[in-house]
């Protein structure tokens, strides 16, 4: 399997920058379009890293990514309850405001967006954004309401925020793909780069959710980065059934007392409709709980 | 009665203007982004006036509002099949392009947008905005999935057309209030402009489905406009309960063999909600079958 890892992209350690530049840190809305609207009209390509902070050198690779593909990068800092079911974990889910600015300052962001939840879903609120067919599947076959509440903050930042270019990672690969999806039928103009997956130095895809893992369970999420190995490696000697390669997939992964699998999907990488046999090309994409966290991979295969 | 007439706006006769200047006629949503776009960084204030087409004084007054609000005026033509149900009139809803081109000539309209309904709703299209309170009352309630439709191409449009200023008649009281909340929800850095409702000379609210009465029908469908001069004289005179002003108006309306009434309802004018009693002001909203014709026409009352 050695030469197959090569597949995964791994992260690079982040080089520390000692040279701190003066970030804007934003709370109002209002005041985020007045800075948007001066800065177009400046003629400055805004860049948009929208996070719900904890930041790590995933989140740091975006805001690298973006110092290039424009004049000023805006990161937003922002835990949408409206993502969260009920059941899940929004009170818990970790914070550190001054750890991520601090981040932000020596990567020469030039805007912290960070606005109260209150700003953002004021009194009467009322207005919701869905993503039809895109946000029924995969995940959204499991997190009943996630998806509205990502295309709906989504719309909400991008009016906020009003960048020409917009980056998201490709861990969370359906929403990716249900943002350029939005983008195209709500007509926003901005540009939507998929960033790729940065991954510890063991493979483990980095994700704010990493931390609730105990020893034990950091060791057999391991299982979900090698699943997706073996998958490429079969590919690579000519499989392309999706059935024969999910249930490869689903069974190492079983074989990890810690895990449970919640789905394993071999489907379309544009409109993540599954497919039965590999074509040009297909996303593996997986769900697991290790413990009581949920991670989430995914691989695009090539024959 | 005479004195309460007054109460009710009047159209104008429009002034016909010879000197016709260059209307730019775009259809394609790529080409009205790069307009608006370079309209912008050149400081001008674009006025933008949403119709079905098929245009009529009280569009025109619009139109000429908008002339003076800003510096270039876009209207849009599209006849939206998503706010129509099966049951409605899409197919038949009345259509005529070289005279609503004609008439914005006269009234110097910068551009007028007239995209296809594949240009808005392209394959695969599957994303939508609800405005969930306001979208269930009034005529949300016998109109399945209309405002829907309304929400998600006023979202699309103001993407496209990207406005400092967007004029609605408020005849359509309902949808205006929707918009209003959709902007503010989905933070549309855009004003909101609600314009009187225009009349002709004896009173009916102008509307494009008016093409559609006979002429016993038209002389029938000035139930709604008397129905509103009567509520507001009993408002006029003390009466504040809401009851006795709703069956006093259905009374009226019902008196008329070929009425049939929809619904009367005495709402707070922002949230729409049914009150039992006039505070400061409320909404009076009304909407009638006609024969086969729905007509809606609405009036503030104020003790």
């Amino acid at each position: 399997m050695g030469g197959c890892a090569a597949i995964l992209h791994y992260s690079n350690t982040p080089t520390l920058q000692f040279n701190v530049m003066p970030m804007q840190i934003i709370e109002h809305i209002s005041e985020m379009q007045h800075w948007s609207d001066a800065t177009r009209r400046d003629g400055r390509r805004i860049v948009f890293v929208p996070t719900m902070g904890f930041l790590h050198d995933a989140h740091l690779s975006l805001v690298r990514d973006g110092k290039k593909r424009g004049d000023r990068v805006v990161v937003s800092i922002f835990v949408n309850p409206a993502q969260f079911s009920p059941n899940e974990d929004f009170a818990a889910y970790p914070r550190d405001f001054e750890r991520d600015r601090g981040l932000l300052e020596r990567e020469h962001a030039d805007v912290l967006f960070h606005p109260s939840v209150r700003e953002i879903y004021p009194e009467g609120y009322q207005t919701h954004v869905n993503v039809d067919k895109l946000s029924g599947l995969l995940c959204g076959a499991h997190r009943p309401g996630h998806f509205q509440g990502v295309a709906t903050v989504v719309a909400k930042l991008f009016n906020i925020v009003r960048p020409h270019v917009a980056i998201f990672g490709e861990k969370d690969y359906q929403q990716l793909q249900l943002v350029r999806r939005l983008v195209r039928d709500l007509n926003f103009a901005i540009e939507i780069i998929g960033h790729p997956i940065v991954r510890e130095a063991d493979g483990l895809a980095i994700s704010s959710r990493n931390i609730y893992l105990s020893p034990e369970e950091r060791q057999a999420a391991l299982c979900l980065s090698r699943a997706l190995v073996r998958a490429a490696c079969m590919v690579q000697r000519g499989e392309t059934r999706g059935r024969v390669i999910t249930e490869a997939v689903r069974g190492g992964i079983e074989k990890e007392p810690l895990a449970r699998v919640e789905y394993v999907t071999l489907c379309d990488s544009a409109t993540l409709e599954p497919v039965e046999e590999i074509q040009e090309s297909a996303l593996l994409a997986l769900a697991v709980r290790i413990g009581k966290t949920r991670l989430i991979d995914n691989q695009i295969l090539k024959p």
